[in-house]
């Protein structure tokens, strides 16, 4: 049996430790942005029906084009998008990879403004494209005189911004993102996988399409869908975007099951934007809970809640595991990150969390 | 709306076309060598299953080192193997770019022996190698000193052998493939997606690992368990190859409904693999049949057969596609290949590339 370092790896993966926050079985896991309730069995009839259906063609590939699957994507996103605007693959990152594979590559860069999704320089190292990270206000929030200097300065092939921003749930407001499109010469892409959670959702950069020919909008079902175990990211852009990713996409990528799936929950949007809104009822509670008690919540459009006024963050996390609530430290002094769970679950993270608080120091 | 002139596309895309045979609706489709046979009913039953018990848990992100598939495809393949040495992707050609994600990338080189697999070329520009193709023999066998020849003139990063070749069915002896991992000083890659096809399923490269560290034997689901619509591709290696591939894989790239669906698969093997002796019986009776009228058909281990002799493949083509026969035209001169069906299906081929035999020319 060799070691990695009997194998010639890439130079620039020598080192290196494979991305992905721990899977660990603990009670209450409000670790990784997943949507805290299951499917529901109506949902579940349906989906189950859906790849009985896909299951027994599957010995041919799947629909390349996946036509189906984007319309339907159209269709619930509204702002007049059609299927030819509408591009899926596995997980908003394989999405994000496309745009990367087609609009980057060597020689060419990724701006974003950090702190932010940590997948992002990943993916500009994996398609051999240099990543610039510039910073955000002490509290995260991101202005259009900002963003525009960072285009200014940097002239990037693509500028990614997550609105709302993960790992600190800041919302973006609108006139950052023209302001952007009009500054840059390369793609920009907004990163709205946690879009469906924003207290105002019209406040959409689908709004802004029209305009932009360089604008895509990416999406994902892992969260308002609770589909995280499905796999299904997508984006919405001007056709000729759409034209530019099929140079890149290995053939039948989405698979006949999948677009099944994806399909069938797509049918039940209203159930379950519906829990979507109980979890956006969590989220606040953490956030004015959080401050009754001392700590720094920092305003959330997301399912989660980055809060500040930790001493000691480490113990904070570990001692929370041993009650059985694993959240996140995303890496940002001070600062822990958890996801807004079931009212069951948020009773549990607040029971232990309390224990940590600043009001609750001698 | 733009067109993909207005939009900064990587510039060695420029002027593309989008990957893929066309998908046309026809009675007898024998062009993509796909498994003809539809999953059996008592399989269908077990996948459905399997689908219904993950979907209750896709609201959590899947099992990321997908540990029970690895286990399955373990057990399958036999010859000693742990999961520790298995990896799986969405399709064998993104298991074929984990595996130059890792040990390719720009300033690094794929070589491999035309006519070979279509996607292997794509596949290193996609990540930024270059392709060098040497040529087969004029029966399109491979021999030992032409490989080592190779290796030594061009000194690959990595090796890629494709056996049986895909699309000349072209079966690869192991004294070829050991003489590559001698002489490579990078990977070397054999690519078995027909292996369960050949006429002798104990010769495969898979009873290499052992003495190889720098071997890898890749396999799909797609052909011999009638899966292409599933999209599952593996691979066996030392587990530091694994550890490598682990880098470069995107965070959960393998949904929960693609490892359900697959595991079920497994549990079924041997009744797939019935399915592909009757195949083989199809495969076998195509080149009998095609060499008794006249044609040229090489010698196949796969589930399709490439045969030479026509005065015109292009008419040829178009005529067996005007009687409802869809093959494909692969780029070979006076040559068609086309896909082993089932029994009726391959009546109707033989029927209508009659019209195009030696024999029945004036």
């Amino acid at each position: 049996m060799a070691s990695l370092d009997d194998l010639p790896l890439r130079d620039d993966l020598v080192g290196r430790v494979p991305y992905g926050a721990p899977q660990l079985d603990v009670p209450v896991r409000l670790n990784v942005n997943e949507n805290a309730f299951p499917i529901a069995d109506v949902v579940i009839a349906d989906v189950v029906a859906s790849v009985r259906e896909a299951i027994a063609g599957v010995h041919r590939y799947p629909d390349r084009e996946f036509t189906e699957l984007r319309e339907a994507f159209a269709g619930y996103l509204g702002h007049g998008l059609t299927a030819e605007s509408i591009w899926a693959a596995n997980g908003s990152n394989e999405v994000l990879q496309h745009v990367l594979q087609a609009f980057g590559g060597p020689g060419r860069s990724l701006l974003s403004f950090a702190p932010t999704y940590s997948m992002y320089p990943l993916l500009a190292q994996g398609v051999g494209a240099t990543y610039v990270a510039e910073p955000r206000a002490d509290d995260f929030t991101l202005d259009a005189a900002t963003v525009v200097a960072a285009i200014e300065r940097h002239d990037p092939d693509i500028v990614f911004l997550c609105a709302p921003n993960n790992p600190t749930g800041t919302a973006l407001s609108l006139d950052v993102i023209e302001a952007a499109c009009e500054a840059a010469r390369g793609m920009v892409l907004v990163d709205e996988a946690y879009a469906e959670f924003a207290h105002d959702r019209a406040q959409t950069a689908l709004a802004l399409l029209p305009r932009f020919e360089r604008l895509i909008v990416s999406r994902t079902m892992s969260k308002a869908f609770a589909y995280a175990g499905v796999r299904v990211g997508y984006l919405a852009a001007d056709p000729a975007v759409v034209d530019a990713l099929r140079l890149v996409r290995l053939p039948y990528h989405l698979s006949a099951l999948t677009q099944a799936a994806a399909l069938a929950a797509l049918r039940h949007a209203p159930t379950m934007l519906a829990r979507v809104d109980e979890l956006r009822v969590q989220r606040d509670r953490i956030v004015a809970e959080l401050a009754a008690m001392g700590f720094e919540p920092y305003a959330s459009d997301a399912n989660f809640v980055l809060f500040g006024g930790l001493a000691d963050p480490h113990a904070a996390f570990d001692g929370m595991l041993a009650d059985g609530v694993l959240i996140r430290d995303v890496g940002i002094p001070h600062t822990l990150r958890v996801t807004a769970g079931t009212p069951a679950e948020t009773d549990a993270f607040l029971a232990s969390v309390a224990r940590f608080a600043p009001s609750a120091r001698p």
